[in-house]
């Protein structure tokens, strides 16, 4: 992350330096005649404020010359006076370049419109915090909550906020999602109740780990509250033994497993299929999928002191979840025996995601998690296991993700006739540049994620800059996959000059994984009623600044 | 097959029928006073022949009233005087509508060029043996071979093969290919030497498993000369433990196992690549891909035996064929060792073929079969097995048989940039109506088959009319596969409207698997410059009759 932002601020600090440089030192000289800057090169040496001139140079390395050069702009302009007191509505209007951008962090409030275009991160991740607090940000990029950073930061105040502002008004009692728990305010919202919502694009692909607060949410229910102490995993035996009723403690004794695995659901990038003609479901973009580390007992571990074994016919894991609707129906979903019973499939009864104890959004305090299967399969909140001779009587698995010709329609649509989805095809889209976005010419920066199901490894990712004429291939980051247990994606970027006198790009990528399957070109012949499997080639448009 | 010829005879014969009828019944009448045909139902009772009459009404259910007739058509003709004589040269001459086709049975020359349109299994499979003898067809299509169909037969007969004729000459002893076995003349030959062909589109998918002589050859080198009484195996053993040297015989004390598995050449419908841009290879069109019942001893216990387990680091099983060119240089291949491990992959060690011992042309007398996964690792002619930390060194692991972009070319390729192909992605064909047939308005029949690799089940075929606008699900024939385990391929049919008004249709078919994986819509984007992993969208056009 620091190396990343460091990068960043290498690159479009120098190019706001040049625009930038003349403004500032205009400024600087009319500001303090005791700062001294050599006129060639901005070795800035100030005595003033915390840091030494060491620690200057450092922020200078750090933040870019821009940056440090609009700190210097900014001093000018520091308000001795008594701050004006601002209510939180009111800062929460000052949400775009056209009114400004205002943050709070504690209890001040910052407008940081004019720093906007110099955030060494880049613009579009500040303005996920516009009109809101900075702190759920800085929790996740630590990098900012330095001194130096918050020196930055001070030269934007214009106030406070009112400490006769109320907190925010709390959910009524009667709404069952009521308990629901706080989340992040970056994540992009498809559905409050239940709530659904995915990272922003220009978060997902920042880290190889979702960072758990932006790791993307399905819910199909209320999230239920469910105390540590006295909660219970449910697992029937096979006839003629006993079931188990297992406490967290318990499930601490067998040997904890971690392993890395994405999860996406079946509906990321629906909304592409939509396009084409309407579906039924939530509106997904790019989001949902997600990465983490994940740890817990092994489920072929679990099974097996349950006392279950491979049965000859085939047989199904059943999971019931403890979320439930007002009339008590769960979630519910299964898995084939055999795979949950093969040691090389990882599946985990998890309880910890990232080092923490599993949040509540994602099935505290367990559940389950299938490397290289649909997340609609990862039961959160697990209450219940069984091995049946079927597959899960619930709705989500019997009537619900399955996928379809594009000639079925829900007057026609048979759901036996179609497998439940468990391992999910090759994927990838594009993270960066977003479509409509305005880039400069010279160079493109392309950045994206590939993943594919069944621990099937991504071994490319082509990327075209003109429509599909022409590829170019990735350069694949993030950890190189064990074999057959590629369970978590590859992040990819490429960096490739624009062609010249071009206007605009239709920038495409594709993956293949390592049974060379590869994405379908388009999106129509994949359409089907529920638009779920949504892996055609992600295309983005932008346009070229001349 | 019987129950296949019977429907054909019953849907062409009864076409045939109405137009032929009244011509044959003036022939019939005019030829023989005796022959009786009530003139609304032709249930024939001709004393004439070594039929009965009840023969005659199984004949007439058998091949359709077309045919029936048309018999009765020939007896008028039927010559009296000694018989022409003709060299082979000359019958092969006659292989075309236009020459007239003329076959040869035994010592016998036959002209069928009227019976063609009458050939209840269609005119395109009687014009495979055009020019040639019928022996190898009828030895496959064992339907033919009774009394009854030789009266049909002997009622073209034109003359007699002149006893003079010599047989045709023997290959010169210094080719290296001279010791190649005899093939099928049906076969589609795309190299002599090596030898390899493909069966003809006609009978393709005329039956689930592929008879022996029409399965596809991909050789090499040439084939060898192995004594099976002297034959041995060379199994390597782990370090400090000694090698096993293994005859058939004790290849047969393994457990004998079977499983059905469809065999695919990476570069099956390498032709349509090629289409695109130059590729170097064979030019197979789609008929790179047959299915066998193979038995033998499953590689696991082999290695067993041998005291491989599986190891904490990647390793891989080698494989070495006895095949070699004059240098020496043998056929090799490997696969990952817990692939080969893994009883549930089923690896075999292959001694039978279809319930026969394995043909010279498939690997006599041992070869690998690896099910789901290319061709290319099945290795044939085994002649040794080791376990090593890395790949075969093998030209054909290491330089060949990988997948690249469509950017790579041959100045910029770097092999060792893309994993060997194991596992093959999602595939499917039209084999019926063939690209650039003419077809009758009406009803369409569209068939084909779909395969998977990795075992992944084909769980749908989409076909189009319209170029991909529309879709209808074809229906699903052939075996259903264990879960997991769909090591062979679906064959598939749609009977569908031919739209009214059409000229011409775009017919197209595309299959998923179980993972959802799908084919990609265009050739281009996945051409890469060996012309493997050719698995778009089939196309085929063809032209309706007004």
């Amino acid at each position: 992350m620091l190396l990343l932002l460091l990068r960043r601020a290498g690159i479009s600090g120098l190019q706001q330096a040049s625009r930038f440089r003349s403004t500032a030192r205009l400024c600087i000289r009319a500001c303090s005649a005791d700062d001294s800057f050599p006129s060639q090169h901005p070795s800035l040496t100030s005595s003033e404020g915390n840091s030494g001139s060491k620690g200057w140079r450092v922020m200078g390395t750090l933040l870019g010359l821009g940056a440090v050069l609009a700190y210097q702009e900014h001093r000018c302009r520091a308000a001795q006076e008594s701050p004006p007191l601002y209510t939180r509505e009111e800062v929460s209007s000052h949400n775009s370049p056209k009114t400004g951008i205002w943050v709070t962090l504690g209890h001040e409030v910052f407008d940081v419109t004019e720093f906007l275009d110099l955030h060494p991160g880049g613009p579009s991740k500040l303005m996920l915090a516009a009109g809101g607090p900075l702190e759920p940000f800085w929790a996740l990029y630590a990098v900012h909550n330095q001194p130096h950073i918050r020196e930055v930061l001070a030269q934007y105040k214009i106030g406070e906020l009112n400490p006769k502002e109320k907190a925010p008004p709390t959910s009524e009692t009667s709404d069952p999602y009521a308990g629901d728990p706080l989340r992040h305010p970056a994540l992009k919202v498809n559905s409050q109740r239940p709530f659904n919502a995915e990272p922003p694009l220009e978060l997902l692909t920042e880290s190889y780990i979702t960072p758990n607060p932006l790791f993307f949410t399905r819910n199909h229910l209320p999230v239920p509250h469910l105390d540590p102490d006295t909660y219970r995993l449910h697992v029937v035996g096979p006839p003629g033994r006993k079931s188990l009723s297992l406490s967290l403690d318990d499930l601490y004794q067998f040997p904890k497993h971690e392993v890395t695995v994405t999860v996406q659901c079946a509906g990321n990038r629906r909304s592409e299929m939509s396009k084409v003609k309407e579906v039924k479901g939530l509106e997904w973009r790019t989001g949902a999928i997600s990465t983490a580390r994940w740890a817990g007992a092994r489920l072929c571990d679990v099974l097996a002191q349950a006392g279950h074994r491979l049965s000859e016919s085939e047989a199904h894991v059943c999971f019931v979840g403890l979320d439930s609707d007002p009339t008590g129906t769960s979630y519910g979903a299964s898995i084939p025996l055999a795979h949950a019973l093969d040691p090389e499939a990882e599946v985990l009864l998890a309880y910890e995601m990232n080092g923490q104890p599993l949040p509540r959004d994602h099935g505290f305090p367990l559940r389950v998690v299938v490397p290289g299967v649909v997340g609609a399969r990862h039961v959160k909140w697990l209450g219940k296991v069984s091995v049946e001779p079927e597959e899960s009587c619930s709705h989500w698995q019997r009537r619900d993700y399955k996928g379809f010709s594009p000639s079925v329609d829900w007057d026609t649509v048979d759901f036996d006739s179609a497998p439940s989805i468990q391992e999910l095809p090759i994927q990838s889209a594009i993270t960066e540049p977003q479509d409509g976005e305005t880039i400069e010419a010279g160079e493109v920066t392309v950045k994206g994620y590939a993943w594919s199901g069944g621990g099937r490894a991504v071994i490319r990712v082509d990327v075209s800059l003109d429509g599909g004429l022409t590829w170019q291939v990735a350069e694949l980051d993030g950890e190189k996959q064990r074999p057959r247990k590629a369970w978590a994606w590859r992040l990819w970027q490429l960096q490739a000059p624009v062609p010249a006198g071009q206007k605009e790009l239709n920038i495409i990528c594709k993956a293949v994984d390592d049974s060379y399957n590869v994405q379908p070109d388009t999106v129509a012949p994949i359409w089907n009623l529920r638009g779920v499997l949504s892996n055609a080639w992600h295309r983005v448009h932008v346009r070229v600044t001349p």
